[in-house]
């Protein structure tokens, strides 16, 4: 079948003649729709992320996909059920308390392995294999869309895991912030307008920009990160309730903590290399202290996430999810889906259609 | 009446000849038993923390007080009931939306005034007023630590607030660490010895030493600083899931993540002035969202934690209540109270007994 992936020998996407997989007992197999590509693809292309199947000379690519069950195999699910792929795995062979408690996403490095990043194939093919317990249903209706319920199980945890760190108090938000104007960013900002009075998109772009014409329509405020560092948002806006980061500019930690209104918190999602530079740690810590902020990491997600995604997803307007894909390729010609410009907010490999 | 606090020309708390206060309606008066001496009291003394009652040349000391009542003046309480006094209150003249909630603890700087801190008297006097509703009932056994409420109420909003960071998920914590040796530290770090399996302290003091002794006691294990930065406790001892930082040393809140577990939570406490250093601010972060991690910040406490910490006072060994209260001074004699070396853990200032 075929298959997009990359090889130890390579440094660009390559179409693959692979073998198509055959369901294990408990698992699915499912016919491709629909593959996304996002940031960490990039990343795992360019070798700075992520690592290869054991023993494999390449692993086939992507982590955010929709399919439809060809064969159910006994798992419980029927052929032609609409399904979403989870991304973490069990490492070979072995299972581990994260697993069994259903939270694979809180389980710590080398505990996991992740289809299409570290240690497992993606679903980038014609058809992959999983077990049924990593396939999250959704309506047919979505399936044209439906590549984008992983990006959006992310916002969800993310969401989750910072608005329970405020449960404590009675919180009253009003302002949410988003940094970075990519897909994730995109997608959490509709999720945030619906509960914040007011938003925020930090972007370092010129008009005229698709992402800025999203914000704009979406009644959310561009901010030009150029113009208006994060720490600076207080004096140029206001002070926000919520910071989002999804940039993974590893000065937006600090800076998000000076962004926060008191009592506010930010959630972290991007991942930084090493990079050491000066803050002021005497002031960061007051902040945190005298104002009863908080800042959270969070990184993958599991399947009620995807529910909820799903959920969400649901309620997103056309116009939006018409405005986030912006390409959609073919696997013979797949480079467009994979490239990285300001024109592209979110390319797409379909491999079959409903 | 006689009262101790620090007057604008001077440097030291004085024994100040005072009207004594008549209650508003609505309050109280209170006969205070005893007053306790932190390092937020050093920190008003020296100048660097708080500020005095707008129009007054003084402000008497004190934020960490038991009392008994001595007029109810209608207010609902009787005399004779044993009270411990919380520290935030409305500014002068107006309220808002925190304390309508109940929630002093959460209002940002400008809209409280706290007693014997900014802008407010506190209770190191014979007597004081205060509303009723900032008055918490205790028993009257506990009289005698009953200053102890308000300490271990500030820890029991912390844990309350970092804890509820990891309700999202099955958290499973194993291993805490104390940062700082003080009063704060040492009772919390009692109370973190009731629910986590091993619990960590750590000081930058040489053996012997009272709270070495105390640590020892509690079955914790006492970390060097000087010896085992809080970066190393991982690899020194083990990572841990709970981090209560009590020192204000601003490298600990960096210091902290890296010494938590995957999936761990910090709390810091402490109020460190301005501080510039260099940071790995990439490793920090990709640190905090790869592993899940959280560090919050807290400060002050309101009605429900001092209930709770009536429990937990009245739940501590007698040996700990006797260890931690080193010196108990009288008003004409006050100083080996403030007297902060290494034999003091907590001075205590006693006006009357029950």
């Amino acid at each position: 079948m075929q298959a997009i992936g990359v090889t130890r020998s390579g440094d660009e996407p390559e179409l693959l003649d692979v073998e198509r997989p055959e369901p294990a007992p408990g698992e699915a197999l499912v016919r491709t729709l629909r593959v996304g590509v996002d940031g960490t693809d990039h990343e795992v292309i360019a070798g700075s992320h992520g690592g290869y199947p054991e023993g494999e000379d390449y692993m086939i690519l992507g982590h955010e996909a929709v399919g439809v069950v060809e064969d159910g195999n006994g798992s419980g699910l029927e052929a032609g059920q609409v399904v979403v792929p989870t991304v973490r795995r069990k490492p070979d062979g072995e299972t581990n308390e994260y697993f069994r408690r259903g939270e694979p996403d809180m389980a710590p490095e080398g505990e996991y392995v992740e289809r299409g990043i570290v240690g497992d194939h993606g679903f980038m093919a014609e058809y992959f294999t999983s077990p049924a317990d990593n396939l999250v249903p959704i309506p047919p209706h979505l399936a044209e869309y439906g590549m984008l319920v992983e990006p959006v199980s992310i916002a969800e945890k993310a969401n989750d895991h910072a608005f329970a760190t405020r449960e404590p108090f009675q919180w009253r938000p009003d302002a949410a912030c988003v940094l970075g104007n990519g897909s994730l960013g995109l997608l959490t900002l509709w999720m945030l307008e619906q509960r914040f009075d007011r938003t925020y998109c930090v972007g370092r772009r010129d008009r005229p920009d698709p992402t800025i014409d999203i914000i704009d329509e979406l009644g959310a405020t561009y901010v030009d990160s150029r113009e208006t560092a994060v720490d600076e948002i207080p004096d140029a806006h206001e002070a926000v309730d919520y910071v989002f980061e999804a940039t993974g500019y590893a000065p937006h930690a600090v800076q998000t903590v000076h962004a926060l209104a008191p009592n506010g918190v930010g959630a972290l999602l991007g991942i930084p290399g090493p990079w050491e530079f000066e803050i002021d740690g005497g002031r960061l810590h007051q902040e945190i202290v005298l104002h009863n902020k908080c800042l959270i990491g969070t990184v993958n997600s599991h399947v009620e996430h995807f529910e909820d995604a799903v959920e969400t997803l649901d309620s997103m307007p056309d116009w939006l999810l018409d405005a986030l894909v912006t390409t959609v390729a073919t696997p013979e010609e797949a480079t467009p889906a994979f490239e990285d410009d300001d024109d592209q907010i979110k390319g797409v490999v379909q491999f079959d259609t409903l």
